[in-house]
């Protein structure tokens, strides 16, 4: 995304470009068929659980204003917009725990003014939102979000952990509010008894965690040992909203005794209740709000625009991260734009605005890609067993495999056709496959094993459409009218499923993985290397690692902390935008430019490598390789080991791609790293773990690279041959 | 052992035989130093625990004749004098459940006959003891100890999976319990309303399920990837009784409104108490009881004597699996006969007796197999240090290293010196180092990683000494005066503990992962053969090892189920050494012979592999090694792969002494499977992980072997040169 701040001109490159795909978002997401339901599932419940939960909390906030239903329909309705209009399809909106923030500080501030009081509340709410609205069409037009491109993983990620933090934080309480006295309850009820406190208490903690550690497992379902690969899938794809419908029908067996109300479930009105409609014509009585507080809202107005300014574009940029490997453009500017359209809907009909939120948005990415894999996955299966019917060799097979996956790319005009893929692979593997006199054989299962190989052929991809987004908007709009239902579910085990997001949002989040590192023994640090491909810790002295890792835990702390504080703890954006120029100017003092890009810039500096490496690596193989044959085989096992050391700088910019799915397990490394595709052995036999397989590689490619990080051990490795 | 039955002929073996080593059994432990403590405490845990609530339901069921102090004094009693006079100090003993139900049913019996009755029930047991002591004399002394050799993993593993049911039914039946009255007591106390016994049941719950996962998770605390080693060392070591502790420290927490007796703790009379001494006179009132009674006794006291003859020497037997590479003898007969005297002498004084018992004599082994891997690993490392300070080159180094080995070996004059262990690794890997022109260079951690490449040197060994089984005798009996501090335990850690018990006994038993394996989708079976190396899943067509499993899972239940009716419950051990007659008549009918043996009966048949094959190997190994490289190294991972898969067979018993340790993180694979080690990298670099190094290491035997199990794949690699 170009940086300009010319009026309109970032609108105009966003709708231009993203016009391109439009179409395609759609057909795209139709062709997906029916497995688009796995990720419109996961997410609806990540989007939906916290909405109930935070409209609960307005509830109580507001007296009973703004219930869970506004809420949700504020969520849905935003998000249906949003996912037919907006730019960026993966970014999902909803209501956060900022506005529920914002919308308690203006009720109490409006609740003690005689005039305004309860009830001119949301009227006044209303011009708040009309300024908001304002301020964010400014901060579209002028190309505002062009400074999204200094947001660095800095930024992101300590944002991201936050989010977490608080999540967590929520989930805590929660479950140590269950042994108390919840508010508008008369405590005089059976179940309020401190006996039954007590009893419910520790049956919350037995429902949350019960929900926390089975959803947990569930989504490692794909790599199971036990179970058919279907249902290993299925349970993989819905496991968590299962595990929520599980536990909830666990909350329901104790009844002996048992009086009502333990285990304590969601409360909400229902939509259709007297009172719930009260607020949808507020707009008509936005002209009683005296004028002095009609202008005086533009001061939370501003809070507000400063807040969603921020938040929706972070969650857009977290969504959208290099690791995905996404194919269409971002769009910043527009998506902005059409907030402010919906920030000022919300306001004119009394509910509290939608906005981009974390970490749904990222989740949301993450599973459709788990999705793409699935359906690369299969098409190229298929096809490459009805090549291996007509026993064609290894060549045709590759071809045949190479037409199926370009069929399966996104087609953009204005788009580099993909490189990226199985040439090369191809390539490799049909080379070795020569000079070994396979590859005029016809290609059998012990050549090519179909299931697994398919994997490790395939790279990152996300299926980037709009039909999960609109979906799970719908599917929360008939929350609304599901309430009665919704109320079935425990509280409690709606704090299990905070505590489940926060930690799900965890992996490939490089901040976190870094704090790991500082706990994590000296002789063990290459397992965070081998797990996130982390190339940080080569290329980076560890006390600088560390100091940087340090600065930015108490960065994270101190946000934490302001989000404490009463007024203060809605402009916490503004300390993390502060960020930027700290970033920019501050930490570039105290750390060295390099260290520096490895550590926060990263993925900007090694992109290009992914397309250029694997042409260069394959070069210096035949001969190298052959070279290498010539000693003892114990040599060239030995260059496996050492000489792939010097190989890890180069060999990262393609795992990045594959690292953030070492929080999706169904995403393989990508092809660079299964050069031995071809001769991997029978299922039902031990097969080398493929870290192994990629030092295999990495020796190879060593031989291309002269200048590698360790010469010494190069050096000496080498030395048998000569 | 021999089969013999010339009486007393096998207890002079055996007393021959562990004569030799008796003295380094004491000094052995003793040079051990503090380490001996951990798996002492361990293994004191894991037998004082069952015991105490064995105590407890023998105080129920006995109307308070017997209660935990008699239990754990017989116990400690026992323990100590099998630990200095028996003859297997591996064999840890207890009172068990059997023990349990015999009293119970003996004391129903008596209670009701007014020639008895309560007052007279313990003089009767003694009676009833005297006559069980003398069957097993009997027994012990004409050999009947030798029919264990014809008890194979089919009875061995059935019976410690139905003691791990047992176990997990207690659990289960525990927690459920913690809902409900319990017996002897007024049911109208605070902490039994309905509603303080829901609290009471949850909070239970949440204290068992805390302690079985924090257990479990303790146990693999050397693997983790946090904190110091010494620290995660100790968490492995000392995580279990930390745990009783930290949960019963939890369980204190709730104090406000809560009533006492929530949670439940123990309960047992103080031994000073009054009325906990009637007990240890009943010698002088034998002769009370009526003549009729004395000769009856006869009746429970065989069925006494058969279970312990079974469980004795079961337990002893599972203590010694082949693959703990056991350096000492056995010695069934002899422990048989002392079992015999220890019965009188617990008869004598009006307490039930002891006998070995499982899952803790297996548990015992395990953790001194872990200790005596840390003792190799400490030395050898030292060593290896020094003399890399020395900078002696690779030859010297392997050479001290095998020195000190050695020194480590317990030398029983009767044995040949062990051939095991670092030889065949030096030979190897220096010549290795010879063909690249190491061998001279002074060894760096480049080349000779010592954290890292010792654990891969040391093959299973087992610190095989008396001390571990005394001390944790003498703890136990020191319970008996802590019986106050006890009382602190909740009653649902106790269940916890029961269920960590029954997992912790499954990994390394066959039947078990025979039983995963059924469910084990056909696409990763493999995992099956990495994880626990088990030959079978190549040998044996799945159709037959599926019927044999069923088989087994039949006979299991069978036994389950009979242990729920009342008398025939104490018979169940008949029902197993049946299978002793059952699988050498009829199994053999049904199956190969070839697959019985790799099924049931297959380290018998391996374990002279061991010494045989790494020399052998290793003859093989350079000319082919040589042969190999001249073509693409394309071929050799394609060999790597598929000829290991011929290998598995012959490669297995040493892979048995490695395999139990799938369940034990410390061990590692046996020495003939690391050969590379002299190359690999230093820390802080990803390196292979061992599964595909050991095919690289069986690719080399396979040549040696040339009668592979695949000649098809076999043919197929080496297509490429031809």
């Amino acid at each position: 995304m170009e940086e300009t701040f010319i009026p309109f001109q970032g609108i105009k490159n966003d709708l231009r470009a993203r016009l391109l795909c439009y179409k395609q978002d759609w057909t795209g997401g139709i062709r997906a068929g029916i497995r688009i339901l796995a990720p419109t599932t996961y997410i609806f419940f990540a989007s939906a659980i916290p909405v109930i939960s935070f409209g609960e909390q307005l509830e109580r906030n507001t007296d009973g204003v703004l219930t869970a239903v506004q809420a949700l329909s504020s969520t849905a309705l935003c998000g249906v917009i949003h996912s037919i209009f907006g730019g960026q399809p993966l970014l999902i909106l909803g209501v956060a725990e900022p506005t529920v923030l914002m919308y308690t500080f203006m009720f109490n501030f409006a609740k003690d003014r005689k005039e305004l009081g309860q009830h001119l509340f949301l009227p006044w709410t209303g011009w708040v939102c009309v300024w908001t609205a304002l301020l964010l069409f400014l901060l579209a037009i002028l190309g505002a979000c062009s400074i999204i491109n200094r947001f660095t993983r800095l930024a992101g990620e300590l944002f991201g952990l936050l989010i977490a933090m608080l999540f967590m934080q929520q989930a805590i309480r929660g479950v140590v509010e269950e042994f108390g006295i919840p508010q508008r309850e008369n405590p005089n009820q059976a179940a309020l008894l401190p006996s039954w406190r007590f009893g419910n208490g520790m049956f919350a903690m037995v429902l949350s965690f019960g929900l926390l550690l089975t959803a947990l497992k569930s989504r490692k379902a794909r790599s199971w040992r036990y179970g058919t690969g279907w249902l290993r899938g299925f349970i993989a794809d819905y496991g968590v909203p299962l595990m929520v419908l599980v536990w909830t029908a666990i909350s329901y067996i104790p009844v002996r005794h048992v009086p009502q109300g333990i285990p304590r479930r969601l409360f909400s009105p229902n939509p259709w209740s007297p009172g719930a409609y009260t607020n949808w014509t507020v707009v008509k009585e936005m002209m009683n709000v005296p004028p002095l507080y009609i202008v005086g809202a533009f001061i939370p107005a501003t809070m507000i625009a400063v807040l969603y300014y921020f938040d929706h574009s972070v969650a857009s940029q977290l969504a959208q991260q290099k690791e995905f490997n996404l194919k269409k453009p971002s769009s910043y500017h527009h998506d902005l734009l059409l907030l402010g359209f919906l920030t000022l809907l919300c306001g004119l009909i009394g509910i509290p605005p939608a906005n981009g939120v974390i970490p749904q948005s990222p989740m949301h990415t993450k599973s459709l890609a788990t999705l793409k894999h699935q359906l690369l996955r299969n098409k190229l299966s298929s096809t490459a067993r009805q090549s291996m019917k007509k026993n064609s060799n290894l060549r045709q097979l590759y071809w045949n495999m190479q037409e199926a996956y370009n069929e399966m790319q996104t087609p953009l005009a204005f788009q580099i056709p993909p490189t990226l893929g199985l040439r090369e692979l191809k390539e490799s593997t049909v080379q070795l496959a020569t000079s070994t006199g396979y590859i005029d054989a016809p290609v059998d299962e012990t050549i090519f094993d179909v299931d697994k190989d398919i994997d490790d052929l395939l790279p990152v991809e996300v299926k980037e459409q709009r039909l999960s987004n609109l979906l799970q908007s719908l599917m929360v709009g008939s929350c609304v009218g599901a309430m009665p239902l919704l109320k079935k579910i425990p509280t409690s085990v709606l704090w299990g499923y905070f505590a489940f997001m926060a930690i799900e949002s965890l992996p490939g989040n490089q901040f976190w993985e870094r704090i790991l590192l500082l706990f994590t023994a000296p002789s063990r640090r290459y397992k965070v290397l081998e797990k996130y491909h982390a190339t940080f810790i080569e290329m980076v002295p560890f006390k600088t690692i560390a100091s940087f890792t340090v600065f930015q835990i108490g960065y994270l702390l101190m946000c934490f902390g302001i989000t404490w504080t009463p007024i203060a703890g809605v402009l916490f954006p503004l300390l993390i935008m502060l960020l930027v120029p700290v970033r920019q100017y501050i930490l570039s003092r105290f750390f060295k430019w390099a260290h520096l890009q490895d550590l926060d810039a990263a993925e900007y500096e090694e992109a290009p490598a992914v397309v250029t490496y694997n042409m260069s690596s394959f070069q210096g193989e035949d001969i190298e390789g052959r070279r290498v044959n010539i000693d003892d085989d114990g040599v060239i096992l030995d260059g496996v080991i050492t000489r792939s050391r010097g190989e890890i700088r180069r060999t990262l910019s393609p795992k990045m791609i594959g690292s953030t799915p070492a929080s999706l397990e169904a995403i393989r490394p990508p092809p660079a790293f299964s050069p031995r595709v071809g001769f991997s052995p029978r299922p039902g036999e031990p097969r080398p773990s493929p870290s192994p397989r990629l030092n295999v590689k990495e020796v190879e490619e060593s031989h291309s690279y002269s200048h590698s990080a360790e010469p010494t051990t190069l050096g000496k490795s080498s030395q048998g041959p000569s």
